[in-house]
């Protein structure tokens, strides 16, 4: 498929002044340069007006910015500036009397300091301004699915290659190392963030880093992976897998999780709030006892980022739309004895959801049975 | 050696706090968190009052935070609060009247949210503050400089393998794979950063991505990378290679930046402004003709983080103080042809400087002779 179309992207955007009630917006949050422009540097602000598109950038990216945006207008500063410099002047020197900033992305300091400078030389005023392209990014294009697919299958099939070579004395960085291995060889362009590869009492660590415990010393392995595409859209997966002596409880545990995960997937659709689909899971957890033991959010938006804006919690206003990305991954810790987590990606449709991905994920098909 | 005294370490920025005008502070900069407690997540603020010290974070971590804090009060959320919560009873329910916030970390809408709850209930008021526990940073202790020591020679230990094994079909990603690979051999827990493999036109570029250009497709091989300890402690290296015929413009481009990083280095000590060292090179290399193709800053300080504050660019106003660690890092770029940095990492004595990487970087050892 083509390349997206980063015009009219910028025109969502421009779209939206209105009701934000500015003129213009310096986008300064990383992610949202790259989706409004294509570049996949960083320290680089993108300034638009209603006519002015202008990238804000140093001289380390000049030859790279003219590869990757040979459309845009930019403006390059040397070592002696700084980039609120080249703001100051792009703002107060166009068509825009009310910009905006990103204000969940400029630091504080950074911001006051924009505000004051831009104040004082000119009747311009910067005002603050939150999600509006993070919104527009909640909702993904054709283009991006098709990336989002591509970065699951890429998941999946390096999952395939750890599972069918798991040993019982492999460490859980040895599987990590080969798991992000297999996704290299398969066209990712790296981990989507750094897997988690979990035996037992590790496992029990919703975010535990891979360590030296060795596969046979648990029944539990958990690991959750993903994997990037050079166009910088991820996936998000996590899957069990049972290496051993299985417990009742760790049978009860993983039904639990998995019951509760599906019950909620099968209410995702358009309308839905997500508070209400986090309830779903969190309920049924809580109804088998284990409410103690799942204390994070049911799930969140991904693509260009690991963590996008939507976020699926008791504590969250947002509404599903078609084209919204989402991960549905609840879990049960049970410290220093093992934890159970399944995750799946799921794209809001018109009526309903779709699941993009496909491993395995019934009890059953979670055994792993080693070579004698 | 033993592990870090993170208590003497909150003293340190206890100390601080008259001289800031505050009575306590929110530390929410990831890195700064983990430099004063030890803790390896992330999502976690530490507020320090002169008679308190309470770690805010959320449930996912809270078995690690046991492990990893045990002396440490620690304040869990539940998926239906939000860490701003946390830091309002925190800082109103103590001994703090005018507690800070790091206005370099939080963004501007977090702080913004922050500074009004706290005002609309109690009569605490919170401030902005910058550079705080950053400052402190900048002079590493005995810990550290082990710690960072052993990133350099795990570096430099990988560039070895790298250099040995390279062959001229080898592509810059078959490169940088390579040198990772060697990198984790050799005791790294990962690279510092995305290592940079470019040949030729792609060493032009000061921040390039390794992708399918072959060694054979230019005679100039740029290497930028650095391995990170399981601390967290990094190291961040360059080093050019020539494997074709040389020029004399290469020959020419090599010497200038050598001459001007070794100049630039020559003048470390305590009591030196970063910025005149800054100038030291930019000088010599402006001189040499080549001043329009240096436009990036000389050195920065690194340790837990890749870019810590110290700057060497001629817009700093740092002064050189015995334990800061730098790297010194001049470069040319003809764009569309080829590029050359050199990269050493420097520590300031009592009396002048130590070199702690050790890699030739004389012209004459910087040849490849690949194998027939």
């Amino acid at each position: 498929m083509s390349q997206p179309n980063y015009e009219s992207r910028r025109n969502r955007v421009r779209r939206q002044f209105r009701g934000a009630g500015i003129d213009g917006l310096i986008v300064s949050g990383l992610a949202n340069v790259r989706y409004l422009t294509g570049f996949t540097g960083d320290s680089s602000w993108l300034f638009l007006s209603r006519g002015r598109t202008v990238l804000l950038s140093d001289s380390r990216y000049e030859t790279q910015l003219a590869n990757e945006c040979p459309d845009l207008d930019v403006e390059i500063r040397d070592a002696g500036a700084t980039i609120q410099d080249l703001a100051r002047t792009a703002v107060t020197s166009g068509d825009s009397r009310h910009p905006g900033f990103e204000a969940d992305h400029l630091p504080w300091s950074t911001a006051q300091q924009l505000i004051e400078t831009v104040r004082s030389g000119s009747s311009v005023e910067l005002l603050p301004v939150s999600g509006i392209v993070e919104g527009i990014r909640e909702v993904k294009d054709r283009w991006e699915l098709a990336e989002i697919r591509e970065a699951v299958r890429i998941a999946e099939r390096g999952f395939g290659v750890m599972r069918s070579s798991l040993t019982s004395h492999q460490t859980e960085l040895e599987v990590r190392e080969i798991l992000e291995r297999a996704m290299k060889d398969f066209g990712g362009s790296g981990t989507a963030f750094e897997p988690i590869v979990g035996v037992g009492p590790t496992a029990a660590l919703p975010h535990a880093h891979a360590g030296r415990l060795q596969v046979q010393e648990s029944s539990v392995l958990l690991v959750d992976w993903g994997a990037a595409r050079p166009s910088g859209y991820r996936s998000d997966l996590t899957r069990v897998l049972f290496t051993g002596r299985v417990t009742k409880q760790m049978e009860r545990v993983y039904n639990v999780v998995l019951a509760a995960q599906q019950a909620a997937i099968a209410a995702i659709q358009p309308g839905a709030r997500l508070a209400d689909v986090d309830q779903i899971a969190r309920g049924m957890i809580a109804d088998a006892g284990f409410g103690r033991w799942f204390g994070h959010g049911l799930g969140h938006g991904f693509g260009l980022e690991i963590h996008e804006s939507l976020r699926m919690s008791p504590i969250s206003d947002q509404v599903f739309q078609p084209g919204m990305v989402i991960t549905v991954e609840p879990g049960i810790y049970l410290p220093g004895k093992f934890g159970v987590r399944i995750e799946d990606d799921v794209v809001v449709t018109k009526d309903g959801f779709e699941l993009l991905s496909s491993l395995p994920r019934e009890f059953e098909s979670s055994f792993v049975e080693f070579l004698a």
